[in-house]
C-alpha cells in the first residue's frame, strides 16, 4: 500500500467525555514502531463492555478515546521486529494480548497475560494516534471504532486468508468469551444440564458452547422474553423469566433439574445473580462460572457460605479462557469449518458513521451484536 | 455382653440449655431397634463445632442434648437388619453418615449423604435415650460424650481389631476434615505451595495432608503464635502472624510465593478470612478451600469479584470430602500403617466427668484436641 511509513488521516468514533455521544472525527495514525502493527479495520463489533465503560466517570481521564475492541482487518504495515504478521494479512484484534514471554504465558495454563496492564492503560502504542492535536487513547489497548489503528503485535493474530471479515469480528471478544466459558472454564460434559443467566451476545455464545460440548439440557434465563426465540435458535432447550415463577428461580431449577444444574453461567453483569447462579448448581458437584460481573474491583459478591456446603465450585472466566494469539485464530478456522454459526448473533450491521445508532441499539436490548463496517 | 436387650443406665455429659456447663447425668439407653447399633464409647474428642454450638441459642429447642461427635467404641449390641457391624467390633462414629442408597451416595463422588438430615434433627435414633424422663437429643445425630449410645448403622463403621481407640477418635471429624481438605478437596500436588489460615486441630490436619501430598512449602498463619511450634512439628515450613506484617497478609504471601499460593485453606471460621485466603492464591490457578466458615446459613462471604478475575477457584470441603463409611476406616488403617501421626494433635486427655474442663481448655486456645476417656 502507498501509505506505508506515512501518517494516515482517517475517521474514528471518538468519545470526548463520559456519557457523551461518539463524535466521528478525523484522526492521524502514525506509522507503527518496533513490535507494532498498523491495521486497516474492516469490521468491528460493539460489546456491552464498551457501552458500560462509556458511561463511567473513570473514563474521563482517558478521553479522548477510541472505543471498540472487537475488530478484524488487514495489515497495512508493520514495524521492526514484527514476525507473526505481515502487510496484507487478514488479522483479528486481541483485546487480551498473549505476549508468550511472561510468567503466565510461559508457566501456566491461564490466559491472563501479564501484558494485560496495557489494557488498563488503554494505550496500545503510546502516542501513535492523535485528534485535533491531542493524544487519543485506545479502549482496552485496542480501540477499533476507526478506519486505521496501530496495535502491539502481541494484540493481533493472523487468520485464514478466506475468512469473511464482517462475520468473525465478534469472535474477538463476545463469542470467544461465552463459547470458551462453556468449553474451557466450565468444561461442560456430554449429557449435562446447563443454565445460562443473561441472554445477550455472550450468553447466547455460552449456549452455543454448551451445545457444542454435548449438554443435554440448556436452560436460558432472562427477564427480557424477547431474547427467548434467539436463545432457542442457538440451542436452549427451555427458556424462563424468573418473574413468571411463584418461587425463586434457584428453587425452580433445583426442582426441575433433579437437584440443580451441573453448570451455571452468570452473564448478566449483576453481582446478585452470582449467588442465584451458584445456588442453582447441583449441591454435590455444580460448577458456577462468573462471566458478567468480574470487570470492576468494586463489584462485591455476597454469598451465603452455606451454598458451598457440599460440593459447589465458583470460578470466573475471562475471554473464555482462550490463550488468544494461539487459539483465537483456531476459533476462526472452526467457524470456517462450520463448527458453529455466528449469524444468529449479528442482529444488525451499520457503518462506522452510525456508531451512535449502534450504541443506542445495544442499550435498548433490541440488538445482540451490531457490526460496523467502514 | 449381659446387657443385650436391656436398658443400659450409664453416664453422659448433658447440655440442659445453651451456654450452661455440661452436667454429668445418668441416662437410660434403650436397646437398638432395626438398623441401629448400641455402642460402648471408649474415647471421644471435643471439636470446635461442639464448643461453638453449645453457645448458640438455636440449640435451646434441642436441649437436653448429648454433645460430642468424635467417638470410637465397641459394639454392645445391634438391632435387626444390621449387617455391617456386630457385637464386639471396634467401631468409629461417623458424624456424616453414608447410607449407600441415596442419590448422592449412588450417583456422585460427593460425600454429603442425603441422610445428613439426621444431623440437623440431632437425633440418631428417635426416643432411644432419656434422662430424668425426658427425650435426650444427640448432637449431629451422634452425641458421644457418654458411656453408651444408640446410633444408626449408617453412622458407624468397623475399624481394625488392633486399633488403639484412644488415639483414633479424632479421625472421625477433626483429622479427617483437615487431612481430606488437602488430599481430596484441593488435591494438593507435589512441589506445590500451600497456605493454611488457622492452626487449630483441623488446620494442623490440613498441614499434615499438604505434607503427605508432597507440598514443597507450607505456610501456617495464625494470630496466636503459641500455635507455631506445633505447626512446624507437623510440617509447616514457615509460620506468620499477620499482625506482625507491615502490609496485608495476602500481599505478603503474593510477594513471598511469587504470585501467590497454589492452594489456600480457610480454617479460622471467620468469613472475612475467606477473601484473604482467596486473595492469597495465585491469580492464574490458585484454589481456595473453605473449611471453617461453612456451617451456618447466616454466614455471608463478601468478596470482590475481581479476585476471581483470572483463574482463582473457590470451593468448600465438608469432612474432608471422605465418603465416610467406606473411607474413614481406611484412614484408621493408614494411621496404623504410620502414614501419619496423630500424637501432636492430642494435647490433652481427661475423663468424661471432666468434660467441662475440656470445654474450657478448647475455649482458652491452649488445647488442640482433648480426648475424653470413660
Amino acid at each position: 500500500m502507498g501509505t506505508q511509513g506515512k501518517v494516515i488521516r482517517c475517521k474514528a468514533a471518538i468519545l470526548w467525555k463520559p456519557r457523551a455521544p461518539l463524535a466521528i472525527e478525523e484522526i492521524e495514525v502514525a506509522p507503527p514502531k518496533a513490535k507494532e502493527v498498523r491495521i486497516k479495520i474492516v469490521a468491528t463489533g460493539i460489546c456491552g463492555t464498551d457501552i458500560n465503560s462509556m458511561d463511567t466517570e473513570q473514563l474521563s481521564q482517558l478521553c479522548p478515546i477510541i472505543m471498540g475492541h472487537e475488530g478484524v482487518g488487514i495489515v497495512e504495515s508493520v514495524g521492526e521486529e514484527v514476525s507473526t504478521v505481515r502487510t496484507g494479512d487478514k488479522v483479528i484484534v486481541l483485546c487480551l494480548p498473549q505476549c508468550g514471554e511472561c510468567n503466565t504465558c510461559l508457566n501456566s495454563k491461564n490466559n491472563i497475560c501479564t501484558e494485560i496492564r496495557l489494557s488498563w492503560k488503554h494505550l496500545a502504542a503510546e502516542g501513535r494516534i492523535t485528534c485535533k492535536g491531542k493524544l487519543v487513547h485506545q479502549y482496552i489497548a485496542t480501540g477499533t471504532l476507526c478506519e486505521y489503528t496501530v496495535i502491539k503485535e502481541i494484540s493481533v493474530a493472523k487468520i485464514d486468508e478466506g475468512t469473511p471479515l464482517e462475520k468473525v469480528c465478534i469472535i474477538g471478544c463476545g463469542f470467544a468469551t461465552g463459547y470458551g466459558a462453556a468449553i474451557n472454564s466450565a468444561k461442560v460434559t456430554p449429557g449435562s444440564t446447563c443454565v445460562v443467566f443473561g441472554l445477550g451476545g455472550v450468553g447466547l455464545s455460552v449456549i452455543i458452547g454448551c451445545k457444542a460440548a454435548g449438554a443435554a439440557r440448556i436452560i436460558a434465563v432472562d427477564i427480557n422474553k424477547d431474547k427467548f426465540a434467539k436463545a432457542r435458535t442457538v440451542g436452549a432447550t427451555f427458556c424462563v423469566d424468573p418473574r413468571d415463577l411463584e418461587k425463586p428461580i434457584e428453587e425452580f431449577l433445583i426442582d426441575m433439574l433433579n437437584g440443580g444444574a451441573d453448570f451455571c453461567f452468570e452473564v448478566t453483569g449483576n453481582t446478585e445473580t452470582v449467588a442465584t447462579a451458584l445456588g442453582s448448581c447441583h449441591k454435590d458437584h455444580g460448577v458456577c462460572v462468573i462471566i458478567g460481573s468480574i470487570g470492576s474491583c468494586s463489584n462485591k459478591i455476597n454469598i451465603s457460605s452455606h451454598l458451598f456446603f457440599s460440593g459447589r465450585t465458583l470460578k470466573a472466566s475471562v475471554l473464555g479462557g482462550w490463550r488468544t494469539k494461539e487459539e483465537i485464530p483456531k476459533l476462526v478456522s472452526d467457524y470456517m469449518a462450520k463448527k458453529f454459526n455466528l449469524d444468529p448473533l449479528i442482529s444488525h450491521t451499520l457503518t462506522l458513521s452510525e456508531a451512535n445508532e449502534a450504541v443506542q441499539l445495544m442499550k435498548s436490548g433490541q440488538c445482540i451484536r451490531c457490526v460496523l463496517l467502514p
